[in-house]
């Protein structure tokens, strides 16, 4: 292989490493921008500490349980740390991989790794025990991420689950893999928790508790929508030219069309132009477009994204429905539009079919179950020890207050809630 | 070509196409921080609106109009959508192009078409009714943006303008095609919709209305300087290792130029240290270089960027004097620095010379009358309809409440204005 | 040289050289959040003065001062301006290195002179007088930073200090040169400032003195780690596959684990979970690997991001001990993690050993005791003359609205500290 092509390779790899990394900023911005203030400092240190942690237990041990090598299947440790490989000089070996090198692979799915546990933050927000969540981060990352991940993008049972025309389950950047299975942990979390006090009104009718900063918001989804330039672009896992610039017409396009379909609709329903709703719907049609975006044509991506933004407005209709709490939507966005992503590869593009379809299905379906179980068992046992709730008063007065005893804008007055 | 290079090539671009998609957070921190509170969810809404439904629109319609293939040179349409160009084996075809694939033509192309929308928008912030923003948004970059773009970009009679020595009008990456054309728009857009209340005294005096967010207006610039890296850089069309480092030299030392003489001619008038006029003169160097940002030297660029600064704050006195109200500053910033750079190719660089001059002045002026009739068409019909400025009332309270029902912040009190 | 392979270097150069700019927006989130809402502009004045005028000052003089060609090892001069090496036929010389062009050397270099300036800027904020921390930033981005620099990239003595099996002093992207220069700078300066009003009570115990915007202050630092990709991952001068990746490796794993044993450290010894020190814990870890981030493996990447994290706890105690007052923490960061960093690089990785550690000793002090002198005398003198602190009417009442006229947030009532 001609060396500038592997080091062009190597090269977008990275840029899209860094691209993912900031992803994490934009998450940070979302969900603060759509809490209140009193709990500013509390979400800020969540996301730092997922960040940081996320990454540490990749390394110790997540990346070699997501690609452990040959297995069963189901799972497989491929061993601690990171062995790299090296030629018999010493050197790292280059031609481990024609797209980038172990270095570069490790950061890479590093960075996504702790996008799962980020997801589960914004929904929790405003009313769990730091304590608790650091627990169940340092498990969801360290486990149940890569397991499901394992089964497919380390060559797993999903990846060669055929049936009839279908060769395989097929999740490109991680609809399913990633923001389902953020998803299902931010469901499972969100009914254990309960709702924020005030959600609710006596009569049981859902009340919109506003976010405290939407230039915070805005700028969230923006930087996200670029970290999807990464995302999706570096799931090509090489600078193919022709496969990465359709990646990121086909995101794009998804994105904008998400936008302005969940805008469309929620002004059609709600008789009022909702920024919210039009940046859940760009993130909507990111997520639902994360599945297939290298086998959709343009024209496929903005039909997965104006579908996507209207799933985001019912969805979230339909969370308040069920008297559950999400504060940022995530549920919507990541859970609902994961699976609308992870079906779409059978309804369009190159791999359109029934069979495909059924294999799409099964592959939402084991995730589910797996995501499910192992998230209420960890979060079960965490609300039976030492509590998944703060105290009635620290909500009322904030976390930042009682949990960090620091205050996010300390030269402002604040109203209180 | 080997493989190594086009990947290369295609890959700075796409890096380009994120840096100018990421100007749009730079355009929305910049108006935000500059404007009131009150209007701050109002300002995203359309910010969000132009990046989403400016990508659909390109993709419609519009990059076919800006790059019709064989035309009169004046106006011609090369179909809808985006039909790929294939090989026989229905690939896409990658010898579309030394630098970059189809795809990644059009979505470089199509973030900068939402640009001449958003120049407008901080103009007319504050005051404009949101559904005929949209509306002129939809007109302006779907017809008036790709037309002109098409006279010289698209090989139409601007690129073959040849007059003398010169050979054709010179944009690299669009002072006039860009910026001028969002300038134009918005000048008629404030001298329809006139000043916000309060902006003019009874002695017809200008007064003050500070930004409520300076950070973010900080924050934004430095966005948009990063932004431009992509901007001009992207615009050399490859990675040429000799031209884009070039163009990135020039295009820092430009904005570096201007807002230091910026912050000198300001502290020298107005005997302070002004943090916006510091700011606006960068914004007025990038401007400026944009014309001519692979023609000159470093020296050049800096003399560019020193005399952009010197014009934005005579230039923002101007606008004041004429009773105008941009709050922005896009009128000083986009279309005087944008003139200012389009005729600097006729006096500074590999270029320079009388007869140059003279047809980057025909371009000037082509791009002139086409945009202001355009422009005050559209506003013009509009404002005589469903009415271009909202009710005093609203404009009182802010167009956050009226017209999204939500506040940016709020957890925060607000001074009234 | 195969064209794709140095086009690929240079583009990677460029996009490293983005970043690197990028961070400057990185420190001004973290300087301001740190600090309180009357000082913003002030802050943000100073940061915007230090890249422009960082920049030209580079450009003038500052690039051939740090790489003066053939010189005596400690001072010398190449000349003003950027006189570009051009082949006989007048294109720009592209052999003059592998790994990119002459404009992309001088881009990337400037990038990184503005640093050392901005390092000072947060420790002094609040307190120090415009004009003086202009005339400071001029003479120690021109003068100071381009002299130490020169000393190793340069070809200077501390490149070819030799010493047992020590081959000369080692610093990959500037432990020393960029950071502890930056920190040396910081530590005479507040020194020489004294302590901001209220910082020590009357029976001499430290008083927090919160900062504002929490959320701008995490922000800065996730930039500032995006930043670092280009800051360290540039300083391999090319896209080498395997070095460039591991470089981005060991940066993240240092700054993960600094900032999670600052967090443990600080929750240790003072019972709350503070944000502020897991975010200056993960710069620790930045600067701390900075020296040595291409000699590392990740197993000691961690470990001295772990230490550097203990490291910043322990130093931002210390710097209260010895009543010194740094909003920011500028001096554990940059100066005490940089001494660490330097020092790893003889206690960890490939080339540790006793010669080296000693030898990185002596670099550690050649920078010592040439910035503490020059920075002494520039700020002596300046005290001397117009003095370096603000009066205490000003202080109170805050930079922004005495030198700059202006509120930062126009909008909000603010509660006066």
């Amino acid at each position: 292989m001609e060396a500038g092509l592997f080091t062009a390779n190597n090269l977008w790899m990275m840029v899209c490493t860094a691209l993912v990394f900031f992803m994490h900023l934009g998450f940070s911005f979302l969900e603060i921008g759509l809490t209140r203030q009193k709990n500013t400092v509390n979400i800020l240190f969540k996301n730092v500490f997922i960040i940081t942690v996320g990454l540490l237990i990749y390394y110790i041990g997540g990346f070699n349980l997501m690609y452990p090598g040959d297995f069963n299947g189901y799972v497989g440790f491929g061993g601690f740390g990171l062995p790299a490989p090296v030629t018999p000089e010493g050197a790292l070996d280059l031609t481990y991989n024609e797209g980038y090198t172990y270095w570069t692979d490790f950061l890479f799915q590093g960075m996504f790794a702790a996008t799962a546990a980020t997801i589960v933050s914004g929904a929790v927000a405003e009313r769990i025990k730091l304590g608790s969540f650091m627990i169940f981060t340092v498990l969801y990352v360290g486990l149940v991420y890569p397991i499901v991940g394992s089964w497919q993008w380390g060559g797993g049972f999903l990846s060669s689950l055929a049936y009839g025309e279908a060769e395989g389950f097929y999740d490109f950047a991680g609809s399913t893999l990633v923001h389902s299975v953020g998803g299902w942990g931010a469901l499972i979390a969100i009914y254990l928790l309960g709702a924020r006090i005030g959600k609710f009104g006596e009569d049981g009718k859902p009340k919109a508790i506003p976010g405290h900063n939407l230039p915070l918001t805005a700028a969230g989804v923006l930087i996200l929508w670029l970290g999807w330039f990464g995302f999706n672009g570096g799931s090509v896992l090489s600078a193919d030219p022709a496969l990465t610039s359709l990646v990121l017409v086909t995101t794009s396009l998804a994105a904008a069309a998400g936008g302005v379909s969940a805008f469309l609709m929620s002004a059609a329903l709600y008789k009022n132009y909702d920024l919210t709703m039009f940046l859940n719907g760009i993130l909507g049609g990111l997520v639902g477009i994360t599945a297939g975006a290298d086998l959709m044509s343009p024209n496929e991506a903005v039909m997965i994204g104006l579908l996507a933004g209207i799933i985001i407005v019912l969805g979230v209709a339909l969370i308040d429905k069920l008297k559950l709490d999400d504060p940022v939507g995530a549920v919507a966005v990541h859970l609902i539009c994961g699976i609308w992503g992870t079906l779409a590869v059978g309804l369009f593009g190159d791999k359109a079919g029934l069979d495909q379809f059924l294999v799409q299905l099964a592959g939402v379906g084991a995730a589910a179950v797996f995501c499910s179980v192992f998230g209420f068992l960890i979060l079960f046992v965490l609300k039976k020890t030492i509590g998944l709730r703060v105290s009635e008063q620290e909500e009322l007065q904030g976390l930042d207050i009682h949990e960090h005893g620091m205050d996010a804008y300390a030269d402002f007055r604040m109203n209180q809630h």
